[in-house]
Order: C-alpha cells, then structure tokens, then sequence
C-alpha cells in the first residue's frame, strides 16, 4: 500500500505536465483517464475503432473523413484547392466558380489526390532498438536505424499489400508500424466559390472570428465504383453547441513541443527569420507574375495563396518565439526536467550529454542555414528532374541506404507525384526561377559553385528562359520514360533540366550527407535520448510530437479572450454579411453573387464556424470535428491566431481549433446549392430536417 | 532668405513632435497647414465658430452638439444615463425600457444637468504671470496663481453674466479664458433601451468592432421654452465612408501628454494599481448588494456601471505604461527635449531643475499615496455632507484662499449638485459605506485616525448603518437650509454625516494642504517650467493637454490592424445580429424584443458604428464626428482598446475613436422607434430620404 501510494502520488506530480485539453493522442494511448475526470465521458475501444477507420490522410497535406456509406469523403476546400486547379483550365475556373456533380457522371476524377485510411498498427520499438545495438557513432546509428526501418516497411508491404511506414514517436521513445488502406481513385463532388470557403483572404487567415465555408467533398472510388465505406462518421446536422466535448481526429503535420532551448534558438535566430524572408521575396515575384496576365493570376493564384499562408504562420511561430513569457516558461521546464535527468546517476549517465551535444550541433547547422534555403531554382521542373536524376540512382541501393524520399514505401507516393498530369506553366517557371536565382545572387554572392553551375555566365532571367525553353520535362510522358528507363536513359538526356540536375547531384548530396551527419544524427540521437529520459520520467502520461499521423485531441467549444473583450464560440450567417458590408463589399470581404441572390433563403442565424480548446496544427486541416455518439458535428480548418505559437507550445488560455459548423454546410449545400441530394445522402435520407 | 529657410526647416524638424493625426487642438491655434497638407482641406473661421457654437458641455463629464434649431442636443445614452437613472422610478425603468417623447408635453425633465457653450475666449496669460512676479516659494506662487484666477473668473463673471473659467494650456505656458452661456433646463428627447445603447455590455466596452446605438437626445430649454439654436450641425444622413475626412469637436477630459517619466512611473507603480485594487472592490461590495433584490440591482446599476469601466480604462492606460515600446519611446523622447534645454544656459538656468524637482515630489506623493485612496467611506451622503462642512468654512475666504472646488466661479455647479433632488438609496449607502470600512482597515489598519474617527468603537456594519440611520441629508431641502443657514448652522447640526463630517475636517484640511505644499505645487511649478520649456523650444506647432474644454480633432474614417487580420472602418446592423447569436441572443448580447421584432423593417446594410484616427478621450463621449462641409456624421461614444493608453501617447497604428453613425441613428430612429417626427426635425423636414 506504502509503495502504491507513493507511485500514485509520483504520477499525480508528473503528469502535471499536461495541462488542461491539450494534446495530439495517439489512438493506442488515448487519455482516456483525463477525459474522463473532467468531462465524465467514457472513451470506448469500438468507438476510437470507428472514428479511426472513418478517418483519412490526403497526401496534399491533409485529412478528411468518410461522412456516407458510398465513399463521401469530406475535408477542406484549401486542402482541395491545388486539385481544382489542376481540373480547371481557361474555360472552366472551379476555383472561381465552384463546382457541384449533381449526378454520378458529372462526379470529376482528380490528378493525383491520394488517401490513406490507418488500418492498423504495430509497436515495433523493442525490434528497432535491437538493431541498433552495438552501433557506435551517431553516424553508424543512423545509418542503422534507417536500414532497419526500411526492412520492417518493406516486410510489411510485401505481406499485407498494404501501405506501410514505421513512425518515429516520443523522439524515438517509441516506433511503430502504421499499415494504410490507400486510395487513389477520387472524383470531386461538390467545392463551393473560394470566395465563399476563404471568405476574408489572406487579412482573416488563421484569425478568428470567421465566416468560411472551407469544405469540399470527394467521392472515393475503387475498381471504377465508389466503394463500400462501412466505417462513416453519421452527420450531425445540428452541430457543436457551446460547452460540448467535441473530439478531432486527424493528421497533425508536426510539433516540437520537445525541442531544446538550443534547437528553439536556432529557429528564432536562423530558420525561421530566412524562411520568412525567402518566402516573401517568392510572393513579390509571384505578384509581379501576376500582374502581368489575368491568365498568370490564374496560374500562379494557388503558390500566392499557400506561399502568403506560410508567412503569416511562420510569423506567428516567430513571434511566440521572442515572447519573453513563453522563452521563460521553457527554459524553466527544461531546466526542472534536465535537473531531474542530472540528478538520477543511471539517467545521467545515459541521456545527459544530450542537451549539449544538441547545442553543438544547432552551432554546427548555423553555419551552412544558409544553402538549405539558397541553393534553389524554386522551379517546379527542376524539382522534378532532381528526383528523377536520384531516383534512378538511389533505387539501384538497398533500401536502407537510400536518401529520404526514396525507399521503398515511398515510391508509389513519389511516382504518382512525378507522373502527375497536372500543367506545369513554362512563363511562371521562367518568372520563379529568374526570382530565385536574383536571391540566390544577393544571399551567397555569384562566387557561390551552385550559382556558378546554373548561371554560366549567363544572367539569371537568360539562365531561367533557356532552361525552361530548353525542357520537355512538362510532359509527364518524358518523366516516365526517363525513370523507366533507369541510369542510362537519365545519363544520356539532353533535356536541360535533366542536364543541370546531374550537374547539381554531387553539391546536393554533399550537403545532404554533411547536414546528417553534422546536424540530423546528432539531434536525432540527442533527440531520442531525450525523449528516452522523459519517457523514464513521466512515461505514457504525456503525447508525443505531430507526426502527420492520426491523432486524438479533445476539447470544449468555447469563446475566449480576445481584443480587451471576447470571441464568441460561434459566428453566424449574420456575421457574415456584417463583414462583407462591413468592407464594403469589396475584396477580400466581397460576397459570391450567389450569397446575395440566395441571402433571403437563409435562416442567418445558423452558425457558421465554430471554436473549441482541440489542440490542432497544420494537417489537422479537413479533420473532423466528432461528438461524443462519434457523429461529424464540424470541420476543422485553421486555429486562430493565438495558436500560432502551438508548435512549441499549447496555449491554456487563447489556443482553439477553428472549424465549419455541420448546420452551415447543411443550410448553404440545401438553400445556396440546390445540392439537397447531396443532403440527403450526408443525413441517410432525412434532408437533415430538425 | 537664407534666414528664412533655415527657420522653416528648424520648424520642420521641431513640429516633428507631432505625427499623423494626433491632436486635441484649441480652437485659437488649429493645425490648419497640417490639416491642408495632408488633406487639402482649408479650415475658415466661419466654419470653426459655426462648429465651436454648435457644440456644448455637460457638467455629467461628456460632451453634445446642438443638431436641430429647436435646441434639440445629442450625446450619448452613457452620458444621459445618470439622468435617465434619476428620473427613473420603481414603475418607470426608463434605462431598460427607453424613453421617447413623441409630442412636447412628454419631453421629460432632467434634475441636475448642466450645459456649457464656449460662447468667447481670452488670452490671459500675460496678466497671470505679470502677477506671479516676485512670488517666492513655491506655495507663495501657487496662491498667487489661485488668488489671480479668481478674480479674473470673478470680475468676468460679474460684467458678462456668463459662467468665466480660467484653463491653464501646455502645463501652465498659457491662461486662457473661457466664458460660456450656460443652459440647466434640459427635457429627455429620446433614449434607446440601454441594452441596444451598450450591447455587448462590458466585454465590449472599450472595444471594437462595436454594434451600439449610444445615443440620446436632450431638448434645451429657457425660460420654459426650447432655445432658438440656430447654431446647430446639420443632419447628414448619409454618415461618414471610409476615408472621409472627419473632425471631432468636444471636451476631452484630461491627458498626461507631457507627463515626466517620474509622474508616469509614479502612475505605474502606485496610483493606478491602488485605484484600480480600490475600484474591483468597490464593484464586488456593489454586485452583492445587487445580488440581494431587483430593486437593489436597479438602484446599484449605474454606479457599477461606471466602476468597471473605471476599472477597464485604467487596466489599459497600466498596460501602455507597462509596455516597454511605449516607455521607451517616451524616455527618448524625455531625454531629447531635456538635453535640448540643458545645452541652452538661458533654458538650462529656467527650467533645468524642473525633471528633478518633479521626481523628489513623487517620491514624497509615494509616502501618502494611501490615505487618498483609503480615507473614504465610498457614500454620496457623506460626501455632500464633507461638501457643506467646507462650503460654509470657504465662502468666508477670499476667493483665491479657498479650497479648490469653492471658487465664486465654481458655486453655482457646486450648489447644483448639492441641492440635486436625485434619489439616494440608504440600502445602497450601508453598503458601500460598510465595504468601503473594510477595505480601509484592511489597507491602513485599525489605528488609523481617519477610521479611528469614523468607527469609534463599532464594528463597520454598524457603524454605516448608525450614519445613515442617524442622517435625513437625502432630502435636499435639509441641505439647502444648512447651506443657507452658513456656518452657525452647520455647527449646531446634529445630523450624523455633518457631525462626521466636522470631525474628519481637520484631517481633511491637512492632507489636502500638505498635497498642495509638498506635491501639486511643485509638480504644477515644475510642470509650467517644463511647459515654458517646451514652448520656448517648439512653440504652438504642438497642442496643449486635455483639460476638459472645447477642442478640435481630425482624422479619417479608416480600418486598422487587429488581431492578426484588418478592423473594418464601419460595422453594419447584419453585425449586431451576428454577435448576438453568436452568444446565444444571451445577457451582455441579448436584443432588444424590439430588435428581434423589427429586423424584417431594417435595412441590416446600414453602417451602424464605425472608426476613425481622431485622437479622442474621456470626455469627448458625446462629440460629434463633423464632416468638412460642417455636417454631423457620427456621434463619438468610445476609442478601441488600444487607445486606453492615449493618455500619455497617441499610436499613430492603432489608435481609433468609435463613433455611432448617423445612418444607424436616422434608421433606427424612424424604423424600429416610431420617431420619424424626431427624424423630420433633425433632417429639416426632408425625412432624411437620401
């Protein structure tokens, strides 16, 4: 009894790490206990079975989650956008004008949109460790690890046909066998106006309070037939209400809410200030683009928006960053955590060098930060051409000594990316690529050996119209040739891009070896020892970081403060034709036509977009929003600008998820649509009547 | 002209002290070239008098503006509150439910407002100076000062008949007076209910975006008729649009612009955090009184009301104060002019020791800071009772010898006040009184003489409850005929507030002396000193502090950066819609009944409140927002949150005055309140159809 009440006291003092509902849970380690304790629910095994398996990832980035038994699939119109665009051409701008398959035949088949369903999942932890046994430098660890990883993906994809990736959890603490159903036959079904899904533009994204209709809907189909999804989530056409437990089951990109002081700096001091920079300098030379043809807006409207997306979100992280509040409050954690670690003769033994070894090798990075961010053409052939002069090369390898991107359970992924149909527009690479070569210029000096390989002597716009002028790598048929056709055919094109990418190969994989071996080694064994010595202190009581994997977050639709008053939990339609008028009705605050001609059809004070505590981030986008009967009550797709800093850190008072209401899709795709079919097959027949 | 161009860049370079649309400009000295150079709009004479005539001040503390010929003047609900409170009963709730006198008769008196017209103003500072020659100390040059305002307001008084104010401008570098034509007849027009004038309650207060209708309008009256206005801005109905140039003519209260570092720290650390710690509890104390019957929440409404926006307002100046941007900026700023005197020896022998002599009296102001805040017994009836107590002592003075408050040219605003025949609730009373004795003891503990006096031997409770049992000095004839009586019957009173008052006199007399001697003066001396100083060096390209009279801003109806995305220039009725179900139609954010029921009648188009750059404080509540054809467009109620700290700076990014717009008051007026009569007189007959 002694010893019990003393562990349980020891848990209660070390749990107190996680704080109120934050989190991104894998669905192996629910917190199950936590849930309970504050909102009286019961998470079930078949409940977590039905969310997961009614959930997908999309391999643009996102997730999104089976909402009929005929392979519905809903996420976000911004994780659809770059499909739309691919379907669009001058005549048809679905972006513009949305699109709506009123019948199966209208339904329009996608380019390369790939989704994965998580079927199953496999500790493989004790297997992994076990390979790395006896393995010395960090150098030799890594190696080791990325061979045996291989292996396990390989075994597992030839057994069960399955997609397999092994996933790196707790900083190493855990791996594990994630196997995926995949899809890659997706046929579009309804996208409303981007005007209407990204109401407000850039000034509102990642703000809150928000008035979007950020949905689109896929159809999932397999051997030419939508297919059989058993596993849906049933539509709950009243929504989240305020103060509801609501739970998000998606893909969380990436955290590093574990990351060290040292490792936090180096973002503040180097990476994210250059990023920003870089991506702002694309965006002015995207707009000059622009600017000169309302075909070249079309073009390049996509990049802008994404490229606009990553500033204001690299900023917001930057600007948690310098938060004197949050520096202290880490450095504080650190310190408690690093003493405990110091303080235990066996833990210190093991893991304490970590913390300096990381900050050596973060000194290490700071002094070549510089050619990850400017050895670029920012050309989307010459990205091609690149994998293509690796692959061939890399796939004559085994699996283990592959560079990323290329082993063997990520080549179906990459060759639908290489192969994809999708326009490639020769003017917009000239335009990106003249860009980039003048910051290239200004960052590294002409001197630089890059610069010197892909200018000659020529100057930069000379350098980018010839390249492109001198390419056939649009056509995807050339790729697939050239891949097929293994070394020999890539050694012996003259394509120009293929021509500057052998050139480039040996600088590329010079930088590529030196950053793993000087920087990504050290800090992933530093790493995981780290995540080794939290794991030994504070165990399972904990989540690990964002892995583009499925995870669990909990939480309460609830307003917050903001602005010296507060947001509420929901807007309404009200809200938003208050904005629009509020702008006068004029970019990016104009109404589609269709919301002022269909105006008087709507019941105004149906919610719109909703908040809630749900930790969230990046890839959660298209996530669904799931009551506690594991019904679809709304859609996630963005957090608000307190949650910026999320990466690092879940923010009790201010951080929420910012999600679709299910009462405002169902309102507009009835009352503004005229998609009451598509109702009718979201609410199993009832037109969602309440 | 050599000459010539070094002084204008000398006057460049130096009026850079003012940027943007920063501004509370007297009348004699608009920023007339600022204004034509930014605006290419030429301020004339007939339109500042046309302007200065039309607006007025109101002894409640906020400002109004004549808007028909028939005396009908508009302020804000906020400001009319108070009256609306006192002529309110049990019965008749005229705060909740509105007020609107459809036909003359019904036009309902008020008790005891006031308004002011600056009808002239004069330089006097030549004679106040004149007179401080050859004063020594500086308590000998205070009275001096005291002693010659006095009698310039007295003689004035007595030649024009007009109520005659000396102000002091830029810290005491100049005396002006103003003489105004005094209005106390004042009938209540019109009042929304207070839940559309200040929806959204106190979350909202301070911020925006806002959706309120903070209006009323007054009929003045003379000799039992309406006045012949004709100096009254003309109705637009169309309202202000983004980025129309605008003014604000009203009465900001006060600002601390010139401020040393030594007075704002002193703000920092001790009179603001005591004052905002003494106010919470104020309002706690008042919201369990509240609690524990309607009749007591109805009666205690107003003066909570004021309190937490006390409490906000003060919240926000500590912040700025706080902010390490702003305190840098004013210490630069500081350092700049000081070390532009110190290197002038003529500047340098004047004013050098005025940083100095300021920072020696703080810290003596430290040392009493307390007994200003806690020497209190937080009651209307021991207040009026201190106020007789003094008033009967002072008159016998000399008028440049008496307490401040008991001027000649102050009695009849005093007596106004003191003989008000406004309810006074003894409930109410007992309890502020008995919370107020509790905070005091807790503060200086129970040997202080102040308590010592007050309490005796009893216990708080007991103590309030015997005041106010013991007092008949609610009835306000009681107060006339003490007043009247003099002194001889102030001594022979044996109401229990008059005795109280009588033995706290002494201690009154003291503090407020050795405030004069050790504090005021010295700040006073200094801060004229300072104000010479910064004449000397940038004349009248500046503009004076706040001091509660007439003056003029300008600015442009524009959007500003807020949280993350853009603050619109106007919200629209759609918006008070949005917010309302957006919490539910639930208290801070429920409608009206009249809102609900009469939506279908409005056009929710209508630009309900908007923003504008003017730089606005307290006091300027009720200001209209005039155009440059000298039209009323907005009724200034409120600034955004991030102008709480334009007490001490203007941010030239954020800083925005919130104004009702004139299309909302003409739409609601005539649509949802049956006053389209209202609506004829202030549109003259034209019914405000645009």
């Amino acid at each position: 009894m002694k010893l019990f009440s003393r562990l349980a006291l020891a848990i209660v003092l070390l749990a107190g790490t996680v704080f109120a509902d934050e989190g991104m849970w894998t669905f192996d380690n629910p917190p199950t206990e936590l849930i309970q304790q504050k909102y009286h629910f019961v998470l079930s095994k078949p409940w977590l079975d039905h969310v997961r398996l009614s959930c997908a990832r999309l391999n643009d980035g996102g997730s999104g989650s089976f909402v009929s038994p005929h392979g519905l699939l809903l996420t976000n119109h911004h994780v659809a956008r770059g499909q739309l665009q691919k379907s669009s051409t001058a005549e048809h701008d679905y972006i513009k004008n949305g699109f709506y398959a009123a019948t199966p035949e209208q339904e329009m088949k996608v380019q390369d949109l790939e989704v994965n369903v998580l079927v199953s999942t496999e500790d493989v932890t004790n297997r992994i460790q076990a390979a790395l046994k006896g393995a010395g430098a960090p150098e030799e660890e890594f190696k080791a690890r990325q061979s045996v990883i291989a292996e396990i993906e390989r075994v597992s994809t030839q057994k069960t046909g399955l997609r397999s990736d092994v996933i790196t959890l707790y900083q190493g603490g855990e791996y594990w066998l994630y196997r995926y159903k995949k899809y890659t036959d997706l046929r579009i079904v309804f996208a409303p106006e981007e005007q209407a899904a990204f109401f407000g533009g850039d000034p509102d994204n990642f703000t809150y309070p928000r008035y979007d209709l950020d949905m689109a809907l896929f159809r999932v189909y397999e051997n030419g037939k939508p297919i059989d999804s058993s596993n849906f989530l049933k539509w709950n056409p009243k929504g989240a209400a305020e103060n509801d437990l609501v739970f998000v089951t998606g893909h969380p990109g990436s955290t590093e809410r574990l990351k060290t002081l040292a490792e936090l700096s180096f973002q503040r001091e180097y990476d994210l200030p250059i990023w920003i920079a870089v991506t702002r300098d694309r965006i002015e030379g995207l707009q000059r683009f622009s600017a000169t043809s309302a075909e070249h807006a079309r073009e390049a409207g996509s990049t802008i928006f994404f490229a606009q997306n990553t500033v204001k979100a690299l900023t917001g992280e930057l600007h948690g960053l310098e938060n004197p509040r949050i520096v202290a409050n880490k450095k504080a954690d650190e310190e408690k955590f690093q003493s405990a670690v110091m303080s235990n003769p066996d833990l210190k033994a093991k893991y304490g060098t970590a913390w300096s070894d990381i900050a050596a090798a973060e000194q290490k990075a700071a002094s070549r930060v510089k050619e990850a961010y400017y050895h670029s053409t920012d050309s989307q052939l010459s990205s091609l051409a690149v994998n293509i002069v690796e692959y061939v090369a890399e796939i004559k390898k085994p699996d283990g000594e592959r560079l990323p991107g290329f082993h063997e359970s990520e080549l179906e992924s990459l060759r639908l990316r290489l192969f994809s149909p999708a326009p490639i527009y020769p003017d917009m690479e000239i335009a990106r690529i003249t860009g980039a070569l003048h910051r290239d210029i200004n960052a590294l000096g002409p001197d630089n050996p890059f610069l010197k390989i892909v200018l000659g002597s020529k100057a930069p716009g000379q350098a980018a119209a010839d390249l492109v002028n001198g390419s056939k790598l649009a056509d995807p048929q050339l790729r697939k040739s050239l891949v097929e056709g293994g070394q020999q055919a890539v050694d012996a094109s003259t394509d120009s891009f293929i021509v500057l990418a052998r050139k480039i190969d040996p600088l590329r994989r010079e930088i590529i070896k030196w950053t793993q071996d000087n920087v990504e080694s050290v800090e992933q064994r530093a790493g995981e020892q780290i995540g080794r010595a939290r794991f030994a202190l504070y165990g399972k009581s904990t989540y690990p970081d964002a892995t583009f994997t499925l995870r669990l977050s909990y939480g309460q639709v609830k307003g917050y403060p903001m602005n010296g008053t507060v947001a509420p939990p929901q807007t309404t339609y009200y809200g938003l034709y208050d904005r629009a008028f509020s702008f006068g009705d004029q970019p990016p605050f104009d109404l589609p036509q269709r919301y002022r001609d269909g105006m008087k059809n709507l019941d105004l004070t149906t919610p719109l977009d909703f908040v809630s505590t749900n930790d969230v981030i990046g890839g959660n986008s298209g996530s669904p929003v799931v009551n506690k009967d594991g019904e679809i009550v709304g859609l996630i797709f963005d957090g608000n600008i307190e949650s910026l800093v999320g990466n690092y850190v879940y923010d009790v008072e201010s951080n929420r998820s910012v999600a679709v209401h299910t009462a405002a899709m169902t309102e507009a795709l009835r009352k503004l649509y005229g998609a009451g079919k598509l109702v009718e097959e979201l609410t199993g027949g009832s037109g969602g009547q309440h």
